[in-house]
């Protein structure tokens, strides 16, 4: 299906504030960026690399005053989510190299310390997707979303304690606990058609078999309909701004909508 | 400024046909990627990756028939060329450990063979900047540009036997005989402004006191208004289309045009 | 001077263990290393490859019972630790692509909440390696080195709170109050010349002014003698050995030894 | 098995000359490097890095005289090639994004002019495996091994002319014949056990099926016991050493020996 996402920011700073964004997605196996456009109003020099995850991370100094940032992204992508029950654990040592650093903790997921509680949540599975989808089902049953419980320090432990949070808390927990268990697991931000309230979303990948999968522990079933902007992992990695002295984002705008995906008239004379 | 460049490119294959095309530029130090479209007609899945030179490759298959590749790129990039007649030679040993690759010879640009030459052209120049330049000049006042002398075999030491090619065959040269002098050199490929006649374009860049400077034997005299499409040692690298099986181009029509530099209403209400 | 340090590590497992190692350096700016030997007792099929920090990482399975881990590595490496107290802050917009991932939080340097301790603690410096500097010493002064406060989830927050830790809580405290103060900080573990009691080590390094500078604060002053194993954003990237069943570390002998640099008879008759 | 490999190599120039090696064998999934030795007389700073191949590239330079470099790979290796006669051809839109630019043509492998040669020499063969075997046998069987026949700038088509040429020139033509139909082809240079006469030694490996094959048109049937030091697209990408300046390589002396693979003593107390 066809999607078109906006983010539409608008951001206010008392001095010249470096930032580094990611807002640009990139194609991939599980998407195709159709078109795009990233405008910064006032115009300023920006610069753009590829950091460690494959991420497009875009560079620029936010003047003083107030800047919009308008970023728009059509990509044809799944209109389901990929789901295999039977997907089996892949044992450490036949994972592909580049999966490994997804079972190391990290900041907001100190998988460290979850083993006892992942087993018990998975009691019965069978190894590999299974779990994965059981702690899915699990976090989505018991942990209630609401706005205000979590902040930007809270860890999928302290989700776990509150019993509640946001996208980004649920998909930390998520994280946590499949890597308690080594499945490799990524944190991922993007955008989800019919997503509601309307925002920048979070959720969560796991390796099992020999692929990624998709959960979404803020919906009670597997959905497509997603727009992956950056992967990491955790929050940490992806955050959409990163601003390197006081800035506030005084407008978060986001807007997904579904076309008809005939890009181009065939019939048109060349 | 801020430039549009299109392709609009038609191709044709008797059998469904494999292939990779390079025309979706990155965005970099030189140049910001504001916005950008890429329809393929009819839709087919496709995919994207980056190579080792970082370029961004798209992935898909054209099936039996007609196929139209449209790609819009609008960019801001430097109105000039940088010029720095007093850039100095970069001893080998303090290159950065990413442009030695670019001092090797490659298909095209077989420079162990043309030392004397490249010497011989440069008497008199200072080590550096003023090498790159004076042999850009000396293609620029030696080679005619004349199609038809050249072919995708052709490589610098026929070009530079025959007197003549084509943008590609001019960068060669120059990329050839740069190496020949230590100079790492790199091939590009992309859209230069006022072109004419206008069409997908290649020049290089040469790497002298701390950076990359773009040379373009075509020119009389250094100009900006470049959207770069991809980077590589020589136009093996870089081919906007590489197929594996027959594919006829049956168009590749080409257009750039500036535009002013107002991406976005800054007073548009929130 | 040529270093050469021995881990002569001994593991046991109850069940065949798949195991990621990080045991051997790399040649690097900073390093030759001269000599290599990676030693598995009983032998098992190894593999190795670069993760994204660019360290070597070795991967096999411990198989059931006991087995010994033997690493030798040569290097030539700088005998004073490079110092420039004039090192100037670089601004963020100017620091190379690769040092940002360093100026973000990680599991064990929430450097978000740590600004405010890092501003008192660098009154009155020049920004940049003064900076630096005078973090490493306040730790250095302020902290005890001390066993058994710690543990593998002790934080630099806690550290602080704490008041002593060993040297890899000293370096997360580093790396942490450094980040605070948007100076990119990455964690190392390596092996220190005539460090006592002898072991792995860790410290840190800070990018100033165009390149990275070691900071060590469990010494009184800035030393050479350092090979470096492997960076990271903290001690989570760089465990010497992440195991994924449960493993037990029997023992971990570490030598560091200075030899004469003088690595071959030139005089030998061909 | 267990094979320990030294190339010792002398070197001369006239002025201080910079260089590039590749020299250093790297852990992979075809070898486990047990013990390396690198040694320079006379000591000079080097550096290493890793180029886009994988590879680790050694920078120095070769002061005015003469230098011995010694380097010593210890590496335990297989013993047998990987034979899968009925691995097949892999569709090109299905190879790994990192196969693909081992099928364009480069320097000596001027592949695009070869495709009715391969297809003649392959009449009969199933696409994949056998068409790789054939090519390699083909080759054994046609060209004759003659030094003095070709030189630096012999490339794979003027082999085939010649009718005879050495290991790198028998490699060439094997990668530019199977690339000719579609097959990824890169080249190697390494060791190879109980060559005779003993040399550095060049091959080439081709991706059929889901992995890449050995192929050595030098021997008469597939054979194991080989140390890669370096992956390239040809010969220009693997030189052992490149040089900026005029150097003579006055002496290249290889051994390569088997052991016995028993690395350590078990029973050594601790």
């Amino acid at each position: 299906m066809l999607l078109t996402a906006v983010s539409d920011v608008r951001v206010a700073c008392e001095q010249d504030t470096p930032v580094v964004a990611m807002l640009r997605p990139r194609g991939g196996p599980a998407q195709w960026v159709l078109g795009q456009r990233y405008e910064l109003a006032p115009w300023v020099p920006a610069r753009e690399y590829v950091d460690t995850y494959g991420n497009l991370c875009q560079r620029f100094v936010v003047p003083r005053g107030e800047m919009r940032i308008l970023v728009t992204s059509e990509a044809e992508v799944a209109e389901q989510a990929a789901v295999d029950v039977h997907a089996s654990f892949t044992p450490v040592d036949r994972l592909p190299d580049d999966a490994l650093m997804y079972m190391l903790q990290s900041r907001y997921c100190p998988s460290d310390s979850m083993e006892d509680q992942a087993r018990e949540i998975v009691k019965g599975c069978a190894p590999g997707y299974a779990q994965a989808a059981r702690i899915c089902q699990w976090i989505h049953g018991k942990l209630e979303y609401r706005y205000g419980v979590s902040d930007a320090s809270t860890c999928a432990r302290q989700t776990l304690a509150d019993g509640a949070g946001v996208c980004r808390d649920f998909a930390h927990v998520g994280v946590a606990l499949s890597r308690a268990l080594h499945l490799p697991a990524r944190f991922v931000v993007g955008y989800l058609y019919r997503l509601d309230p309307m925002d920048m979303h979070a959720w969560y990948e796991v390796f099992v078999g020999d692929r990624w999968y998709t959960f979404d522990p803020t919906q009670d079933k597997p959905r497509g309909g997603r727009i992956v902007v950056a992967y990491g992992r955790d929050a940490t990695d992806v955050a959409f701004l990163s601003s390197y002295a006081p800035l506030e984002v005084t407008q978060m705008k986001v807007t997904v909508e579904a076309s008809a995906a005939q890009p181009v008239p065939e019939a048109e004379p060349a």
